[in-house]
């Protein structure tokens, strides 16, 4: 679990912590914003980024979203509620379990990747709602693994206004979470999305976040050729597998595709930041 | 309501018509679909998407979303199922009453602008879990005077796989869907989002899209200053106004913030087009 030095997973936690409390402070403040919102799901990435907004704003500012679903586990409701009294953080508790069985109660067949979009998406409907009638910005919780490999809901968990984490792998962002302080269950626990008994992303995914991690690394940020992964040690199937999941999910990554016909076409030629003119 | 060659907002609407169906045809195909969906709300803009991708993908491709909430009005539907019957495609309908009321039974008291978010969201919610189950691309229905004043929901209508008229001013959009053969009624009908008895967009939004289509032109297209837009007899607080709504809006038009740690950060020095590799 201890990441040395020497590994090239290895972060300087104590200053990225530094930063990511300041990117959350200067950006929440300069689009006139004094608090925010975080759906946790009691898992480490949400965790980080609610003790993260904590620092930067006061607990008094952050609102912890607890959006279970009937199956969600025991121990993911413990966990977020770990989270929530640890930092003496509001929270706000919604079952979105109504919702979502109405409208599958006419698809009874719906496969279970079906049911979790529309689950991630009812939750992002709720942190949206919760911004609009408080004045909350909504905070996002996707790490860099999930977001280069698709492993995610588009317009669901990975939709926010701001994201501290989405540039850290998880293999970085545990580091962070022991920085600053975040309870060891959630830190030690096996990652999961929560949506059936035992699920883990890592016996989904079939690989483990340290392997994918450092094979990331190399081939995004590197931007090493196959060659060099596979003197790495890294076997060609995975690099080949890994290498597709990038390229298949990068419509996640990016916005509706405009056709374009004039002069100026929005995220073409209009293209600046969030918050242009403030 | 005629646009002659003369008025700067004119188009060619059959160029725009043939690159259009081009766009649709070649940008879903490369990803490798063959379906699409598009949510039709009974307006100009909707009709006009799916006369586009019934002719670009062929009726048989092409499944229309009527998602109605108890209070839409019975023109929306009879004009969302003229686009059905005129164009032969399938329709697919569900009403989102009980999810909406079963969420806002808590929030008695929510303003109309909450409802109207949650409702988009929900749509959107429907429009992807429809896309999954049956292999179909969600084509995007926002036009560019919507995208540039963000009068529309972000990740609710403002989300979508590929937009093919978010690069048309709304009386440009008119222009085209005559010429697609869109049923009168509906181009000449006044613009709503149906949300209350009697709304317009004109009414809301305070000023007319033809008014407001010729300012957004010369600010945005042909990057005039303020100055020169006055010369065109814009008044000042008309082009102040305007100025703002496009600036405040920015973020519906962009991608949430990641904070930047490594040489390598999603939509920065990672920004792939969404069909990289294909």
């Amino acid at each position: 679990m201890e990441i040395s030095r020497s590994n090239e997973m290895w972060i300087d936690a104590k200053v990225v912590h530094g930063i990511l409390v300041e990117f959350l402070r200067n950006e929440t403040r300069k689009v006139g914003f004094e608090r925010a919102v975080v759906a946790v799901s009691g898992g480490v990435d949400s965790a980080t980024v609610a003790f993260l907004a904590a620092e930067a704003l006061g607990p008094q500012n952050v609102t912890a979203l607890w959006l279970p679903y009937k199956t969600s586990s025991a121990e993911s409701d413990r966990d977020a509620k770990a989270v929530v009294s640890t930092l003496g953080i509001k929270s706000y508790t919604v079952d979105i379990s109504p919702q979502i069985d109405v409208y599958f109660e006419r698809h009874r067949d719906a496969a279970q990747m079906r049911r979790a979009n529309k689950m991630a998406r009812e939750r992002m409907t709720i942190a949206y709602d919760y911004s609009a009638a408080t004045g909350a910005l909504v905070y996002g919780t996707s790490n860099k693994t999930e977001l280069l490999l698709g492993y995610g809901t588009q317009y669901g968990d990975m939709a926010s206004a701001l994201n501290p984490i989405g540039d850290l792998y998880k293999t970085q962002l545990r580091q962070l979470a022991q920085e600053l302080g975040v309870p060891k269950p959630i830190i030690e626990k096996a990652p999961t999305a929560d949506l059936w008994p035992g699920q883990t992303d890592e016996g989904e995914l079939g690989f483990t976040y340290e392997d994918v991690d450092r094979l990331l690394m190399h081939m995004v940020d590197r931007r090493e050729p196959d060659e060099q992964l596979q003197a790495l040690g890294f076997a060609p199937k995975f690099i080949q597998h890994v290498r597709k999941l990038v390229r298949n999910s990068q419509f996640k990554r990016r916005l509706p595709v405009i056709a374009k016909l004039s002069e100026r076409t929005i995220d073409r030629d209009f293209r600046y930041p969030r918050d242009w003119g403030r």
